[in-house]
This record gives C-alpha cells, sequence and structure tokens, in this order.
C-alpha cells in the first residue's frame, strides 16, 4: 500500500452517524479489525482491555437507550464496545506468565519484568489516577480499529457519547472486571448528511511542530 | 492493500528498544505518519493535541535524561512528542471556528454545536476527570502513527516511560497550554534483541468476546 493509498483511506473515513441497515460486514474484514486491536501495543504490554462484539438485538436496543439513542448503535453491520481492565492489581502476573510461555521460560524467570511492571502501576495512585492510566491504554486500539477499517473501505463510528455505567451494567461486564470505555459502530454510510460535509481539521501547522 | 498485507504489517511490527543509528525515514513517510495523527478523529473532532517533531539533538539528549536514558530517543531517526491541551475552556471556541470556515458558514450559525461540546467537557469536573478524558484522546493519533508506520515499513517505539512534567518544561509546552504526555521513536530497527522474542499478546477468546 502506498503513502496514497493510505492517506486516501483516512481522508475517505468520517465519524458516520447514519448507516446503511442492509449492508454487513464480512467475517473476514470485521476478523481483520479485531485482530488490529488485539496486535495493539500498550503500556509494558499489559493489554487492559476487552473488544466486546455485540450481536444481540435486545443488548443494542439497551446500549441505544443508554446511548442518547443514536441510531448507529442498532443500525450498523457491528457494534464493538471497548472495556477497560478494573482490577490493575491482576494485570502484572498475567503479563509475566504470558511472556514466559510465548518465550518457553518459568515465570520465575521475570522477576525483573515483574518488579518494574508492578511498580510502575502502583507509582500511579489508586483511584482516578491509575484508572485513567489503563483507561488511556484502549485508545491505541481503538484507532488502530478506525485506520484498519478505513483501510478495508469499512465504515466506521466511534462514540463516547454513551453512559458508560449503564452499558457496563447492560452487558454484564462488572463481574468481569471490566468497564466499557468507548464504542465503535462498523457497517458502511447510509443516507448520511454527514458525508458531503468537508473535512474539519486543524491545520498542519496548528498541530504539527518541528523543533530544529 | 489486502486483509493479510495489513496484518502482516502489524505482526511484523513491535515497540522497538534498539535502533539503527544510520537509516533515516524519508520525509514523505514522515508526512504520512504525521498527517495520519493530524486526520485522527477526536470526541466531537476537537482534537486536543499537538505533535511535535524533535530534531534538535540537544534538546533530544535532555529528553533522555528524563526518559531513563533509553537511546532510542537519541538514537531514532525521528522522535515525536505527543502531547495535549490543558486549556479545555479554549477547544470548543476553536471547534466551532474551523467548522464554520470549513463549511463556509458564521460560527453563530453553530451555537447548538457550542453547546453541547461546551456542556459535554463542563460536565467532566475540573481537574483530574477533565485532564484525563482530553489525555486519553491523543492515544487514538498515537494509534494510528503507529499502525501507518507498520505500513509503510517503518519500526517504531512508543513510550510513556518519561518524566512528563520535565519534558514538558525541556520543550517549553507549558506556555502554549500543553503537556507531553507520550512519545514515538521512528526509524528502522538496529541490533536489537528484541526483534527475535515471540510477540507477546493475549489469546483471541480472551480478549474478544461475541454476545450472540
Amino acid at each position: 500500500m502506498t503513502n496514497t493509498d493510505i492517506l486516501a483511506a483516512l481522508q475517505w473515513r468520517y465519524g458516520v452517524k447514519t448507516f446503511d441497515t442492509e449492508k454487513k460486514v464480512s467475517e473476514e474484514d470485521l476478523a481483520t479489525i479485531l485482530e488490529s486491536a488485539r496486535l495493539a501495543p500498550s503500556s509494558f504490554g499489559i493489554e487492559p482491555w476487552k473488544f466486546i462484539v455485540v450481536n444481540n438485538p435486545e443488548l443494542r436496543q439497551k446500549i441505544r437507550a443508554a446511548g442518547y439513542d443514536q441510531t448507529k448503535i442498532t443500525d450498523a453491520s457491528h457494534l464493538i464496545v471497548i472495556a477497560d481492565r478494573t482490577d490493575a492489581e491482576a494485570l502484572t502476573g498475567e503479563l509475566v506468565d504470558r511472556t514466559a510461555k510465548a518465550q518457553g521460560k518459568a515465570p520465575e524467570d521475570f522477576a525483573m519484568l515483574q518488579n518494574m511492571v508492578s511498580g510502575a502501576i502502583a507509582s500511579k495512585p489508586e483511584g482516578m489516577a491509575r484508572d485513567a492510566f489503563l483507561t488511556a491504554q484502549t485508545y491505541i486500539p481503538l484507532g488502530m480499529m478506525i485506520e484498519t477499517a478505513a483501510l478495508l473501505g469499512v465504515d466506521a463510528g466511534p462514540m463516547e457519547g454513551f453512559d458508560p455505567v449503564q452499558v457496563t451494567s447492560i452487558l454484564g461486564l462488572e463481574d468481569k472486571h471490566l468497564r466499557a470505555v468507548t464504542m465503535l459502530a462498523l457497517g458502511y454510510r447510509g443516507d448520511d448528511a454527514f458525508a458531503a460535509l468537508p473535512k474539519t481539521r486543524r491545520a498542519h501547522d496548528e498541530v504539527i511542530e518541528v523543533m530544529n
């Protein structure tokens, strides 16, 4: 893929509000978009997240009621809820275990990693600051899913405008130490007035500075 | 670009620790990576960020001292500091102005947008919660720069491990209402022991759930 192709895809994409209710994203494209999220990097590799594909129509109706009645929540081909982990204390052990497994070693061989990561997490005071650190990580796979979708010609509607407490409850995420952070509707743009509007972005020099 | 090509690029990438000190990223690739960030979506389109390309060797040396002496900070071809905006109160007016400009209308025509966005920002209590909301947005362009770099065969080393207060000060960002959040080294992998390690990721079923 050339530089021009990548930029054309990112210029083509926008946050779709009204989706075509008939067109479905293929299983192959959905799998590639989800795999982009799974492969996303995170601080120390802790991957403090989960991606929930909500196909159940009743659940989507309930989420829509908790999401300012946005039609894309029920009408898009797919809805992915991006959740972060609320059990920070479990993340380090999990990281050590899977790193050891991937390298065919014993978890005990990763004492330095264990100390570094648990120390880094503990250095962020419990509560708001630690939560924010974990929450922010989930925007990396969100960005990557949006880009992958665009590259595949799949439309996406990212959402923060919903009640995360309600959506967490609707999906029964609390018991799994998860909390809904953002949502991503996937599908194909329908008769959407926003499609015709010019892209609004800050000018290059407003957001990019070079210090030589 | 096919699904297979995208996945191959994302499998190929990893967080590079040791960069080749000789190889430089082309101006075209750098521009495409930065443009991916500029085109990234954000909550309501507020784009609460700035991307600073630090080429100055003395500044990079100082940042390295504030970044656990990580060699990639000075040795990678390019270093981008991703900053968020600390003046939340200015973001709504800026959004209204550029939306009006893009659509050739008067800012007064966007009173509803003005009320919705300023209300949403004000609904997050001043201090930590509002900061976290703006900070998290910057991880979207971070994810997109990482993906675009991978697609172009450019290596990237994302970093959170540095003293953001010091880096903010070194670059003189306070007066511009900016704060360093993350950094991204760009270049080509050098003699890096991490390159040979197997990719460590949670299994598919651990991070992806389908609710039918």
